[in-house]
């Protein structure tokens, strides 16, 4: 391992230029035209096999060892967000109301500098690496499901993923075996009422009351609904209704989202937040329509990936750099993946208190301590390597 | 009684010219200056004496009678409201945006009408009339303060005061002892609570979730806090937070009315909602602004006029045109003259739901049964007619 | 007036020694047996003709005046309730757990004591009194339903009933046109859900909780449903649900009591308090079961009775007594006689400050200021020869 | 290993008669005085230093083995509840409304058949075992805290304990690491509002509205305020309040539990729902009195010793018969010990649904599958050899 170590070391140096370059250059989800192009040419410079426009703007790379072997998969996300970046630095975004605030540059870059040193070794790789440079991870549908409907997990074996995360201070990884992001899933509700004077509430059905009555009862489903010991967080992120004092509001619409990791519970949720917005509606004579919108499943590790990340991470970063990592309630379209092939999905600390790199994902102020993308490409390395070790065809 | 009648019916027609020009012309509150010329010169032309520019754009006209005697006044406003006419007619609204749906044209009309005939009548006048034409009833804090500040109270006895009303079928006048409108006041609430990912709802503080418990809690003043022979509202007529599905929302704000009768159950209901407000928030980790204005205050009829009323109405429009008045949950800035003179504020009966007048005041749809204005002029002609009889100064 | 006045004088200290009797002997409703008795003797040494056990333990005694006329009728209630009599006073109740909380004894002492005068100057009288002795009030069914069915009305021209009031002081008559006293509804709800153990919430339907929210959301019915100048009141009395810390109750029980005034609106408050049972509960999973039974109708008085009320309140008690009562939550089964026959119900003042005579009706330590019993007798004596008066038969 | 679960099995038919005698004998908490002087009578009989009256009617034997070493404690809970046994069987409980429905029975019938097992074999013991029989499991303050204040846990290095699981089929064994029971607290909170007629609310503070609000905004609690990875559950078990239809209710008394495993977040929930109840009393004009109970704290294990379980329970049990145990929401005062030392608490398997032996513990019909008792013998061995092999001293 140490001799991959010292490699990624090597090229740790263009990944942060790359990065760089992609920071200063983000693209909205469905629109990495230029990322995907920079990413092709890139990796056709060094020689690997590349198929472009999978899915839409998903770059696949395939680098094939020298013994046969199974495939192992690594996937990195590209798109940017509509946010202004607020850092000041160099690097900042050029494209104004555009950022890379969720750290999808560095994801690419880290692949970038894994395919480069994978390639520059293949001859001793018993098995093959595929390279999923995707786009639109941060919209639904996302971008993962179109890759895999144009043949992207073709082949594949075992697919690996990382989030450089920023609230984990740099030096350590995380992982933790099953689910470990949730369901992210989506809810915009009419409540439609009658409208009137606000003096005469007994000739109009107010809709600002029963839209308030439906918050209110939504708590019910997490705090008496759910096992208590299954996460699940059911939250009415924007409520409006109404547009002067002393009128009563003909309709309001309420939008929000639903957490979960376990698949029957979220439906569940579904399930029982529907008929809350129907009896309530009902039992005050307002009409109601209810659009849910499932999203991304839950990312669940498999247990046998999870046990090798313990391994792989204690080689990358030191036994003091293997951590386990809490649920976070964000969802991932990498759960696609996980759904079709073994795997796991790892985070990488990406936090830096005494420089200052301490914003949230999708602040405007976000930023990472680049030692993180050397970090996950050791981490990337010594997956392949154990799982290829394991997993060698006998000869 | 029977010459006044004749002699209002000759004028009528006059009342419908009027009226229709001010219905093409609407002025908005605070700007009815070509309105108030237009009445001005009317006046004039008739050898009225008319002081403009009271309290900003009212009019004040007196007739002394040829006997000496008390002062009767009788109030108009003039003022026209922000909604776009959606009429058929002639005589619909030629300003964009702009509409008297509330009936301010035909009582500035009647008015004028009702001056021409104590003017042709002034001989035989025992005390004197003044004609208050008011600007900006719609919108508070309303003329009615400003002129009386400006004097148009001064040596007047008792006031008399009209609104044609839709709801009510044409061929009656409508009256009630004590309250009659409702006091109006407003309020808008911020709820300050803090954002954050909605996943996360334990690193917040929703304001949604706050804001709507609010609008839940508000229900236990009308239901629990108040008389329930004492009529009471508090309506939110808007909530407004939040902009995204999965962020919670860091401030919400609502705005709604109150409305009640009983000056002190008014001030009991300010103070409990401020207190919910407060406590609500304070349990929920927000912070909170409350601004309550208060508006007009209730329109409370003195019951001596009152009782004239009954005399009048039935002498104007006989016996079954006298009814007695629901409460109106609308305010009226009206309810400032009745605090500093005696008086009343009557119904005119100005809906004819064979012909399709059938639209509530403010809907932009709104007209009159025109007939209404004469009858509106014969009550008015017989309550000063009935006052000043009874209190002919003795000689 | 004045001889009858002086009549009613003369016989208050026989009125003073049945009250007390009666009230040293109080009988629950439909247990009015020696009350009844008591009565009927009474009436009977007096000459007057009886007929008792009418439905139930009622008791009916018709005076026929000297001149043919109509017939008026008055009624007085008998029964008293369970509760402990606290007053220290020689005429407390001999009863444990009974006592003539409300004023029942008076009111039949009075109604004696009119029989009495009536009687005695029968032969100037050009009509017929008939006296209704009814059980039963302060419970529904009620006993004046029986009494009508068993007859009680028959011939009955007009009826009128007076309640003793003590948080009105002695001295004044109160009426009021149209509804007077609210109906009172009562409804039982049963919550059924699924209990279990307290830290798995999820495996149960939490009773507790969803009754809470019935409670709740019952406060929208008077706040937004009802008419805010119809005065609705509904009233959670009593909820019953749980043993123990730490299990989930499998079931809630409310009691409560619904006061309306306008019988449409009764009727739909009834369906919407179901609908919101209904409703709540089925989105929580609970199964419900709601009794709603309507007790006694708004009592309503005639116009034209009010309007003699006024009169002879003024003879009976002079200008200063005659008073306009405010609605009075409470419910009367009086409200099924003024169905069937024109009428009117009236409150005498009988609290007494400076004695200390200020409990209200129900409490352990209720009185009268007995000097109302001569008020109620002069109040409807006067409405007897006022109605009489105007009736009388042409000859 | 083999030989001592050779040697368990020999012993497992009198663990079975233990266990039977024991649950037709069933002791309430803090009477548990014939169950302690059994299981000291039999310990002496065996030759094992007893002491009694440990913390009230703990017992306390230590067996040394040949060897030095460190010490090993084990902990079995001694008391029944005050349930009425409905089973059928001969060995039902003989104590009308007592019985052992939580399995408190065969953890003492299990400890006493280690010590036997251990007794006999102590010569090659490299170190000792402590026996802990405890009183009062089930009623808080609990038995373990007086037995600790009274020494039990001198000289102990590690503790282990176990419980019996009828939810988890027989044949397995389940730990996890960190918490795995949760703290469980209690509250009791008496709501002091103003009783009054059912139809004049705006007299009273009505408790039955505001209690019914309490249980609503307690919803918040865990939907708002607590991380959605953090269990927590707040039931509100009991509502009582009021006693009628028509008289609004002057005080209300709420009880409830709170379950929680984070010691952080116990007490943020703790001052969360003091403060609501404090602002929703405050908001309705209502007192308020909490008393909140904090009970046992949670039962957390140590990561070594929950590792060792996995090792262990494989050689008791075969690899098939390990398992990681979920959080289970009730509470333990086992947790006590391990706040002092470290160790583990672990579940067996105790339920067979082919032999009907489904029911949860504290129901009526609770039964064990007895082999379970085997099961956990073997455990409990396995876990000691372990540990003392581990830890055994330099020589």
């Amino acid at each position: 391992m140490s001799r991959w170590n010292d490699a990624a070391e090597a090229v740790y140096p263009e990944m942060v230029k790359w990065r760089r370059y992609l920071h200063m250059n983000p693209e909205l989800s469905f629109q990495e035209s230029q990322t995907a192009a920079f990413v092709a040419s890139l990796l056709r410079e060094w020689g690997i096999a590349v198929r472009t426009g999978v899915g839409g703007h998903g770059v696949v790379a395939k680098i094939e060892g020298a013994v046969q072997g199974p495939t192992v998969a690594l996937r990195a996300d590209m798109d940017a967000l509509p946010i202004q970046d607020e850092k000041n630095c160099e690097y900042a975004s050029q494209v104004p109301g555009v950022m890379h605030a969720c750290g999808h540059d560095a994801h690419t870059a880290t692949l970038l500098g894994v395919a480069k040193l994978i390639q520059d070794n293949k001859d001793r790789l018993a098995g093959n690496v595929v390279f999923l440079f995707q786009p639109a991870e941060e919209t639904t549908p996302g971008g993962a499901l179109e890759m895999i409907r144009d043949g992207a997990l073709e082949g594949v074996d075992v697919i690996y993923g990382v989030h450089l995360w920023s609230p984990f201070e740099a030096g350590a990884a995380y992982c933790k075996p099953g689910a470990i992001m949730a369901a992210a899933d989506e809810f915009i509700i009419e409540v439609k009422g009658k409208g009137g004077h606000g003096g005469l509430p007994h000739q109009t059905v107010d809709s600002v009351y029963v839209a308030s009555q439906l918050v209110v009862n939504f708590q019910g489903i997490v705090s008496r609904f759910s096992d208590p010991t299954q996460p699940c967080v059911v939250t009415v992120g924007s409520f409006h209704s109404g547009t002067s004092f002393n009128v009563i509001a003909e309709t309001a619409t309420l939008k929000g989202t639903v957490r979960t990791f376990d698949p029957e519970l979220r439906l569940q949720v579904k399930r029982h937040l529907e008929e809350i917005v129907e009896h309530t509606c009902r039992m005050n004579g307002a009409e109601c329509l209810v659009k849910y919108n499932l999203g991304y499943p839950p990312v669940i590790n498999h247990a046998s990936e999870e046990e090798r990340f313990r391994k792989a991470a204690s080689l990358a970063l030191g036994e003091a750099g293997v951590r386990t990592s809490p649920l976070i309630m964000a969802g991932e379209d990498y759960a696609y993946y996980l759904e079709r092939v073994p795997g796991c999905f790892m985070f990488v600390g990406a936090g830096r208190k005494e420089r200052g790199i301490v914003h949230p994902h999708h602040h405007p102020r976000f930023d990472i301590d680049e030692i993180a993308m050397l970090h996950a490409a050791k981490l990337f390395i010594a997956m392949i390597e154990d799982y290829l070790a394991e997993h060698a065809y006998s000869r």
